[in-house]
């Protein structure tokens, strides 16, 4: 998978793992997609999928610690966290819109939620992803969470007054938060991002102020490919060295087949 | 779906639905592996997989109260429930074998234990589908799904000694109650059965003394049909009237994309 | 049950099982408190008590798709909605109060708990019912029972100002929402509706545009039925075919004997 | 309320009160139902009901420290301790039957179960009271709870082999543990124990050995007193100083009137 | 401990038990911080540590019944709360601010929260105490625990605009509300507070509306006492009569001893 | 605190960390009490208190896959788990003992249970350790974290007939699974290691057969020595590269002051 591995290979691998269609992604910071979903979007944008970020805020106040004591202006910090965010993006073949609502605190409003619906009419994501509900450490999260779900929510009513067509029931997932059993992340759906991990891996790398975290979430993938294996039914045929991302899925999976 | 509506047009139905492999069923008593688990069974065996129940016991004390009361002896009922019970398994296209363990209570033992291990070594399961873990109604439903547990994970080790190869790692689903929010069951899972309900209430109405749940568990299919499109992503091409099983995953799904 | 059974029947029924006074119902939508305690509000008229609704919305975005797709207005579609609730309520004789405050979102303000204050003051319920704290599904229904939970409470400090006397402590019920374990719903009161099941019909039926779901409710109310049976004490003397609503009480019960 | 007052204001009282039917307390040790279950004991025994106590062990080894501190015999302690839980027992009007299973450690088996199994066919109780299942603190608390549980299950049965008619189900109470919040204990039932009061507090003078005890349950009856109070819905009248005893009831109350 | 038992004696017991550094107690009302927090004040003042309470309000509307019913004004009402507040915190070496912010509904907002920011990075406390995040009997007690939580994660960010340094990462212990089982209050911390529980008491009566809380939380402390001592490991020095605050540890305990 | 750093050094930090006396870990499986309390083990003997292991089996079963695969018999791989054990806790300066009572699966009994008391009576733990009480891969774990903790409740009662006297009440707690969110092992303690890291690593090293845990169990420390850092209060003072072992509390602490 590294990069002299050429392109030429994994393409079929992603084909054959079916994405199914465009994905969208509700961050509360620039960073938080890269670490916690960079892999479910590379292996959208792969697939050929539309893969979409909203940012809704650059993380400017709360995850920036090196920047502010290095004298930075706000407006220079967020130019910078953008730039890197646009940059990771692009390394995962992912779309990315920042609504610059500020950090920390992350305040609700019903004005973001409305910008959030009209997202969602307007990509008709076929998965969405977002922040867990709980997070002692930072009330952002479930902030960008609770907003999130409920713009999925409005966004399926047809009298709700917005662009598009009503949204289907796309499923939600709640995707790995720092501390997981703090924020009573319970993990029920691994991932195998092996195909796309080199991908994951070089956005993370455009993220240069938190260098200590590429390694970090490195480990967290080969961790999370160990479980998965550990867990995987005999039939499924799985890398040697597998790579996942963990991720809590928040309405009942529908199916035709129990696997 | 009737044996009229000719066989040509479900079975494509049902192979597009990909059962993946064998399915093992552990029941408390006969009776239960219908109601709970006959659609999996169904279609598993429709998809031309093999589908093997288990049942603990017959359900000879404590599920047959109407052939108590008409005065049939122990005997007399036990032959009765095993009568029925493979009729039901024979439309259902699945494997039935008694332990004949008793029931009220179903006494855990070691060696039944290690009976369940020697069917999961000698089935190899893709699936195993058992009891909730909690039933304040019916202390042998946890009972069962105890030992059913228990087996699967000693028969994943290379050192225990029994004939047959350590097993895999098959995901486990605990099927629906009868009262599930009294059961702690959260269905998590939707499985679709349209293409084999029509088996599935042929196989219930081999359970003659207990005829008012034919329509009880008619309806019940019906309504989690309900949430099953509810809750469906808006690719999925649905039957216009779903009928359904609700499930509760125990281990993590592994995946290779988010659906 | 039926209109020809005669109306002195009944009433000696709904005597003999005592409401204990004024109930109050806070709703987010026109439509909630027929389905959910249709049949709480007809035992408690029938018993000679007051009864009465606060609908916070009439549902016209979020509960009104087939209205928006035949093209009305915002105006006529909230016509439609409080004229159908007006009739629903008149069969189980509440009275019934539109707060017109939006719905899909149904947003939280001080302004409309205080205007729940003011109602808990003038009616001095003896029980309230709202609903659950937690639904994945729609986000106005905890909304709701956010804003009434508070009210409640406020009502009861002699500070507040506003009219009348504190609030006594009331108990409060949880009514049952459309998909009860999703939304963490697991029942411990199961209310016998039976002598007042004709009346929540004839409610249902007043809500035209939601026809599918009359028979799903008369179902639920069914299923509650066999529940209740199932689960009741050997003294308690029951109908043949009971009919039931489910809750989930929020405080400890208080009593001056176990049954 | 003591005896001095007089038998004629208190009759009327406990009659007001209303007890259902017999009552049945399964307890892991003599001493416990006096402590958790003393006042519901003598309330039906005062209201004419027959009030049963099946204690399985005299908490010999693990409740009597004092007494092996003493220097007693295995055997004196036992019998000292079934004196005082008769004694007990008669103040409380409550029949006491003891299994003399042994505790410390209290072991579950068939046989113990199928002796509950026949006191509840033979009681045929309104009302079953027992431990909690957790209790980090005395393993045979959950112990002599999961046998009492299961028993009440198998006396419904008909096809169970034990004299008698099948039980039908009459509702569980859990009661209060030593530390409350450590067994997940969290009152549903508060119970006004106010009439009864004076011959719990007989029945606890009558454990010599805990003297220390009788005043901790004084004070935590008066605790839950100010509970009731507190939670009392405004149209219940209660005594001025209210004393009551805590449960957690463990199936649906199924009832006729919201209250 | 009495008064009579001289300064000398307390004052090494407080030294010994060693408190880290500056407490802040973050209250809803005026009286919380006593009942529920007044011994590790004391503990923390005794230890020459500074101890700092925030009243977000008086408990004018809904903590002051008894002068509501005097006829008192509102001004009034406030006057005299914070009166008897001041001098509570004199007894307890405590300093006190008022954010007069009303109650009855206590409303989050982000001045608010700012303003507890501010004195988070003022203070400097090495432990934080505030109310538990559930109370269905008081709205106001989680709202504040919501923007004292907020308001310690802000002080943390070095990009927040506030004077001071970023905080640090002092543990966060919630004190314990009136009816602990209802608001999900499971004691993890027992801190013995015998040394200075004099001075509790003393600044109990301050707070002369409210005598019948004197006693009740002189008990509640006596009874966490008793609980503390069994709970308590072998080596551990006890104080006979041993009197005990309960809290729950929000996040990880780090530690170099397990104890 | 690699071995060049001399023993001088490291020993002043132990002392400093104060283990308060005996140690004892039960643990289902030789292995087990190196990777998941071996820091705490080697505190403790450090510290120059006695650190006792009891392993239940030798996990010759269901943890020496490799070994069967390369055709050992059984008596010759107890043999070397047993060995390899006794050196790792030889590398720890612990004890250990050997119940030989077969793994996979470990069956509860008294006699078990019994040998358990009366370790407990012999060795007089300040602390015990042992497994959580759920664990879906693994039932000897739950199983042996129940026999050991109701060993210690037995222990503590004067009446139970074992040697010694009555132990106190040490603290539990339950120490790292391997898949701890699916275990419901949520961290409350985190112990610092860092003094003992090495000894940890040698003993990890001592166990040959599992090569690649050896790692994985270096970056899980290194990972708790993260949040450990991310949890501390500022008053801690803590090694640049902290290494943990993370831990659940059991019963409450029990505290002089809070930190």
């Amino acid at each position: 998978m590294s990069e002299s591995s050429g392109s030429s290979e994994p393409a079929p691998a992603v084909a054959a793992s079916g994405a199914t269609g465009p994905l969208l992604v509700v961050s509360a910071h620039a960073g938080d997609f890269v670490w916690r979903a960079g892999g479910a979007l590379a292996l959208t944008a792969a697939a050929g999928h539309r893969a979409k970020v909203v940012c809704l805020s650059f993380g400017e106040r709360g995850e920036s610690a090196a920047a502010w004591r290095e004298g930075r202006s706000l407006a220079e910090i967020k130019a910078l966290r953008r730039d890197e965010a646009e940059r990771a993006a692009g390394e995962l073949g992912a779309e990315i819109e920042f609504f610059d609502a500020g950090d920390y605190p992350l305040i609700e409003t019903p004005e973001l939620t409305d910008r959030l619906v009209r997202v969602h009419r307007e990509v008709e994501p076929a998965v969405v992803l977002t922040h867990t509900l709980a997070d002692p450490y930072n009330g952002d999260h479930p902030a960008a969470a609770r907003m999130a779900l409920q713009a999925r929510i409005l966004a399926q009513a047809v009298g709700y007054d917005a662009p598009g067509d009503p949204l289907g029931a796309p499923p939600v997932f709640l995707f790995e938060p720092h501390q997981p059993e703090q924020c009573d992340f319970k993990p029920d759906t691994l991932l195998d991002i092996s195909p796309v991990f080199d991908r994951k891996r070089k956005a993370m790398e455009c993220l240069r102020a938190q260098q200590h975290m590429w390694d970090y979430y490195t480990d967290l993938a080969r961790r999370r490919g160990v479980q998965l294996k550990r867990n995987a039914g005999p039939n499924l045929g799985l890398h040697h060295s597998c790579m996942a991302e963990a991720y809590v899925r928040l309405y009942p999976q529908t199916t035709a087949v129990l696997a």
